[in-house]
């Protein structure tokens, strides 16, 4: 199962889109608040507890001096997705981005990019396939979703220029 | 088993240091080179097959304009960690950071800090660990470690500074 | 021949500018979408066969961890020029920038400014022109275009301020 | 009394900065080494003790992704001053000013410049002077001994450059 | 007593911030405007005597070139604390940040992160609380508050997905 | 007189800002567009003689790689002053900031701030007064009206705030 | 014919990297110091006339504020590629980067790495291959020795780990 | 005359540059140190006095928050230029800069390059230039020389590669 926690209700409308890929993808999760800096008791509890209660993957998201990835990264064995968010007063995500990639020797966070809770689900949905055939299997079938989505948008540009490469 | 690449030799002196952990955490790696821009077909060989030939973590390092993570990362339904070097003619990392870290949604690359090789052995075990019990209990105990190695520091440190926090 | 390459159709209002621009100026074309993540094998066909099927210059425009631009040129031994996009959630294009301009030694991406698929699509004509007098001369012909624009702006700032430099 | 706390031993030689201007100006300290991602439950612990072990000041150094202080901050009631430290894979410094300087809302740390432990020290020396009129009196005769050795300094230029500004 | 000073009436919706909080922490302050670049002789007065009026610690805040936080430093033996503005022109804020934050050895200056004269009104109630048990209380008591707020948003989001951490 | 010059009609409506300011301070000027891409010639004739057509200063507004300031710098003895542009597709102001302002050994150009243009007025005619008692004379009164203009804006903001500082 | 051409002698043991590979790739170049900045009325010849002295492709390397390559640009028919030089009191290299990339509408500069000079002779080398099959051909022979050369080292590391992947 | 200040005499070996290149242009200049923040007084006194005692242009020189030349400027009606100074903490020099070249709208500084003390000098013959046709001519002379110093590295550089452009 992912557990997937953010500092603020305000990063919801971001981090609910690890929630929709990882509903999309077939892959139970949990979601709830947990703030380093507002809620520190609770955050250690999740952190300590998380592979305990069947969390296999832990998706952070935060924005600013974004401590919540790193910390609970330090508490849990379980591998930690960070989340920069680019919220309303980061130095254009700047923030975010060096205190969730930053970590120190032997803390590791698997940072994705701004705003990128989408990837952060799909990440944590090859994590769990790395070692699960039938998820792997999933993700090679998303990854030619991918591939077929642009084609279809291929055919679309071919309308306006169509003397383009066809293979 | 983790597959370690890099896009060039010279990488390897940041990117032994994830062997060399992975080494202590007794997890089987392979270590080659695979340059996204100088073997392209290599690369793209590598990343096809990885998954099939019993690799479940990429680990891939590179600098500068630094594609191999996420070239691979676009083939293989496998989770790929990149590591940005810190290269001669880098701009302090940034452009390794950002060719890495800033992936488009569907395929996402775990990034860990500039240089940080031995953190990306770290999380490729967490990631094993993440559905198997024993590797999990190696990064407990991989933790517990670091905390006694700065629990003796804080002992040298009272020499000097003998009236500190007692706990 | 011009092939005009982008990542995806979000890219097509500024990568137009290019088709644009060499349509102005008489020069054929080619447009089509080539993702390196999410078609990689399109892209290394596109980059395998260009020089084979008549193209000479190769404009690729994309934004974020941007690949397309130094994959391509590390496949084609055609010239390739690198469109930057400060798509929606770059970090106000650095991540563009220095993905496509960091490129190793050995494998050159020739990239232009920020969102600039025009000036790419003039950069194509003059390296036509590089070998082609009658391209040249077009180019010679546009940049006195060029300037016949300012100086007409010029007489209109001479309604406002009439006590300019006459020349 | 004033708290010094550091992420590592390797931030020793920049942190005793602080300790030294404090000895200097007469105002009781402790020093200790207490990691946020290493010891999280001693960093804890003293965050939550301080106030009542008779702590009135924490200031807390640490490089890269630094949490230490605005998770402190978190935890305690008191001013806590944080200090960057630029250690060996930051980059450049911008990593640690960014997380201990972006708090969010509700829990600020007060920043000082990159490795700037004396201006830390100082700093907690006038927080103490705020209602403390004889340590305030020790800051405004600090500031005055910081004016007379730019006066001694002015003298020696005054031997090369003879005819400056004389007031 | 808290002394809220600011450049210009423009950065008066962001310092007004400051003023608020601690009204609601139920500390004396006053505010006006000092500019140290239109009105230096007013900046200078304010600095010199602030101490010998009852102020006990001073805000300012300031944009762009903001030089208000640290000349008051170098006058005052108070505490200042600066608020980085992000003026109009600013260059995403940095400008007002490094302007604010890298003062020289002997005079620091007390940061906070962009816009956030929030943070700066309870930075002067921890500090004033430093040495003052009852204004420690309010601060422990506004913590359990930030708390509680966060608690109970996370009811909110249960709604929307019940099977978070419950704890 | 004071020459001001600018690449693009599209940079009048921040360069008329010095037209505006030196027309306050009565000193004469010329106002028209100069590119030094679109029209290089030009710009060579214009620094070639402006010394020779009775200018004094001369102010150079551009926007991007904004080579308008120093290029005319190189080829005139007279002091230039330049105005950094954030255009449309700028880098947030860096790069006409450093393009302007990095200038080598041999040949300044006087940057001012981004968007600046009223400085650059004010600036002209502090050169201008360097030498001439009767515009520097205009100067301080200029001053004095800045720092009248502060004190009613804070008698303004007393009317919210009552109990500022009173001097 | 490539021209090489440089601001100053001090860019010479960056910029003779270009000459280099121009000679193993066995195409004519002439290499001599125009400097836009202190030889202005040299730089126009220069580029006034280069295309009609069988010029075909220009290189130019520049540091700082480098308006080299762009003003030959807005003055040559030919496609003009730019090298960016760290010098010494550059800032990182962002200065010439921003200087040389980000060029108006209507003029570009077909940007390299920071200090690519062996980059930017392979670009005209490409260039000139556009039209020209033999250098193609020897454009294609120089991609397969970087393979080459890869290749062996794969199999020195090979060496040191055995177990690599074997393709 | 020419007044240069700096804020320490650590910005000696750097500023000690504008006093020589003003001595080889045969203009006088006073030297000395005055420190914003160490000695506010003595920088008001100087700056308050500076065009009653013949000083013409200001050269004012500092590192990390520089507050000293738009401190000054805000005060003198002079034309003051600042140099940013690299200084041992410096954040590569971007506090320098940003904290000298973003003042607000009224007080102007003529920023120049990073630690570029000579062009600062240089500058400031070009001030005094601008109304006095005999230091304009050594100005122009001057322009000559640099010139010439090209030209000699031309013909020496020619040894290596003598087929250069000959103009």
């Amino acid at each position: 199962m992912v557990g997937i926690i953010m500092g603020s209700d305000s990063d919801l409308p971001i981090m609910k889109q690890a929630a929709e890929i990882l509903t999309d993808l077939n892959i139970p999760f949990e979601l709830t608040i947990v703030s380093a800096h507002r809620t520190p008791e609770r955050m250690f509890e999740y952190a300590k507890t998380a592979h305990e209660r069947g969390i296999n993957v832990i998706i952070a998201g935060a924005g600013g001096a974004a401590h919540l990835p790193g910390m609970v990264a330090s508490i849990t064995p379980l591998p930690v997705i960070g989340v920069p968010i680019k919220s309303s007063n980061s130095i254009d995500g700047w923030d975010s981005i060096l205190s969730i990639l930053q970590m120190p020797n032997g803390i590791p966070v698997a940072t994705v990019a701004v705003n990128a809770a989408k990837n952060a689900g799909i990440l944590a949905a090859r994590i769990l396939g790395a070692t699960n055939p039938e998820i792997q299997e999933r993700m090679i079938s998303y990854q030619q979703d991918l591939q077929k989505a642009v084609e279809a948008k291929i055919e679309i540009v071919k309308g306006e220029y169509p003397n383009g490469f066809d293979k």
